[in-house]
């Protein structure tokens, strides 16, 4: 397949209060759509009501971005949690997010999984990942959930019959079987630029990736995830973008 | 006037994790609507849902109860917040709440503020009124605000031209200025619950209520309030209703 | 061996701000010692002053009893935390209780861990387990810890020299190789008080214990723990108490 | 009166979990005293171990920091708290950051409120000015407090007899009764580092300080505040000290 057409995905409103995150207003001139942290792992009230508005400003789509209950782990350490209490904490956040869409006329664009909670149910459990679609679909049965490609979420969406929009990432090295290398093994991070780039432009047009052993694994991203949270953040989405337009390819929100 | 018809609310969904607060089943036999915590003062998303559930099958109204960021002071101590940040807290907590009406299918009734939230907005600040009123009416100009007959909050959403309910309160003290007598002052908590029951009365079918010194005022209620958490809170919402009932008045939510 | 005297203790001040659990004064009537919550599962500086004061006037030792930071979870969910995490968490947490003791004149006699931060130490992993012992033993290398008897904690206190005192479960099942029963499964918790406090004798007396499949396992207890979070607590206390008086075992903190 | 040396004190460790705050290591190059947050307003444990292994790198003092319980606020906002629970949550942090210099094996050096707190500590009552003073007392009678100077918790402590140092702030404006002039009015901040040093040096060689009306008030300060949390806090900590330096003044702690 090829595609001429792919979203770009950015967590953001990451900030906490007092503390500032990533520059959002940067990021947001490079990718498509943003995925607001909704006040679990990060972000609060009036972080999300400014990230939204910087993202209304950029015309960029809006998901949910909901995290697992431990601010000063920033969501990132699992946390056993049943599938009711997965459902539960989802549609929370979910709604929370939404009514700052509602109050500025926007719509709620999708949601997304943020860290150990996005791990979780791409890995370890169905039980889990279909008791975050199932709060996703009684929220709004046409929502569309990002999922990380061919992941355990990815499936349940597609059982449970919600719209799902598969993830690439390019600048995260992939296991032979399709999910991500483990951050902190070798290769799990591309931190050149230009790599993450091609990886991107191959992604996007032939819907591949190489996986670390070379295995060429089928993703066939709708999105691509932008990271935001290190320096090199922005030079790399500008680079992605640049990479991705060269080859006609137009960025836009799913 | 003569009211054939009045709506009592109870503060519901309180309780937090393994803690329980209030027999929100029994309270919930006797009431016409519920406002349920949202998290910020008390309540979980569980707690939430559990919460809702009971609501659901009593077939009574379920409303948004929105409250301070103070778990530990149960959102009673005075806060200095800016109206922005009312307005930015009130808005997540609305929606929140309602994430778990829709997903529930039933509508989200209503909003009343919590404790020291309902305070600084019935009688510190015209701005930090307005505030709550402007968070509301962006997520639903036709979402109904419980506010203390006559207080700023009262008045701010007529301004604005929110949906407003008035709401007596059977079991406490009224100063001359129709203001709520502060608690720990004499004559603050009315303990007996049949005085409370026929203050109710009087509330519901003339419109008025005694102050403390002896003057009638005016209240025009379209809700009484029923406290939930303390002991005698089920006897005195029994009696309160039995005493209605006697005078042909219906319980119903508005 | 046969002992003359044995500790009892039980987990307390495990209300959080206007939340109330256990009834710490009835249980302290019946224990030696008391583990006090330390802000992170639950407690919070109100509530540790006033359980603090009740073990005072109740005659019996205070140790700190640190937990996971979920405080919705009530620190029972498995948290992935590093041992530099683990470390950091729980002296912070025998510090903050350490002051009230320190300013009541009293000592801190012990530190317990707390739910699921208790069973990562005892069963996960040498490496958190240690890191907790190091953290206690830099606050104090004379504070004794109490493990469950045989677990990685136990062990891990015996290797760095800190000071531990086996502890034995009367009203758990066990597995044949000495680790607890898991919640849920068929015998974990044995609900009758008689046949717990039996137990409780033959632990005190014999230092042993008889697994769920019949095997003898040696626990030598210097310490049995005591629930004290649900409806039959005080009465299965009561009953553990009478029966280690009738064979004439003195109870008295180690 | 003329003084040779003089402390100068910043605050720190307001780093939380993943999002960082101001440059405690070179902020540390140019003090004498460091105030680390103790996990109310702004800390959290595994930032307490950091920044204290920074000052003691730095070879400066440690104190610590307590904030009122408002994280999203910063500990900024005015939370109306009783004496009680001023007493208790000052109790808890001041162990809490005690149990960190226990186990580095240095000092526990001082106590200074933050934000919200030290306001209502120093201008609003007594009450709440004395329960501070007496949780430190309770924790060590011989633990020195940071008091802006002639504040109500300054007179607090001469009152109780518990060990006190004055404070100035050379950044900042003075009303003619010798309080801070109050954020957000006109010369509240002076944002000038020389004009700041000379400040600086006046209230360290002749204890006083011009207010804004011109009034000559007497500090003779113990130390100096410098802040930290804004961009120009390094350059600003600079000039003071080379100021300070250029004077013939020691720049040591009390």
């Amino acid at each position: 397949m090829s595609a001429d057409r792919i979203d770009l995905n950015v967590d953001a409103g990451e900030s906490f209060g007092a503390w500032r995150m990533s520059d959002d207003a940067a990021l947001f001139a490079e990718v498509s759509s943003a995925n607001l942290a909704c006040g679990f792992h990060a972000g609060d009230p009036g972080t999300i009501r400014v990230a939204l508005a910087l993202a209304i400003e950029a015309k960029i789509a809006v998901g949910a971005h909901p995290g697992l209950p431990d601010l000063v782990g920033f969501g990132r350490r699992p946390l056993t949690m049943t599938p009711q209490q997965v459902h539960d904490d989802t549609l929370y956040q979910i709604g929370a997010m939404y009514a700052f869409t509602r109050a500025a006329g926007v719509e709620l664009h999708h949601m997304k999984p943020h860290g150990a909670l996005n791990t979780a149910v791409a890995e370890a459990s169905d039980e889990h990942a279909e008791a975050i679609v199932a709060a996703t679909q009684a929220f709004d049965d046409t929502l569309p959930i990002i999922a990380v490609a061919g992941s355990r979420l990815h499936r349940a969406a597609e059982r449970l019959g919600q719209p799902v929009i598969a993830e690439g990432f390019p600048d995260r090295g992939y296991a032979p079987d399709g999910s991500l290398a483990k951050r902190g093994t070798e290769g799990a991070i591309i931190h050149d630029a230009e790599q993450a780039a091609q990886r991107a432009v191959r992604m996007a047009k032939e819907g591949t990736v190489e996986a670390l052993d070379g295995t060429v694994i089928e993703l066939t991203p709708g999105t691509l995830c932008i990271h935001g949270d290190n320096p090199g953040s922005v030079a790399t989405a500008k680079a992605i973008r640049a990479a991705l337009e060269r080859e006609g390819i137009t960025i836009t929100a799913f």
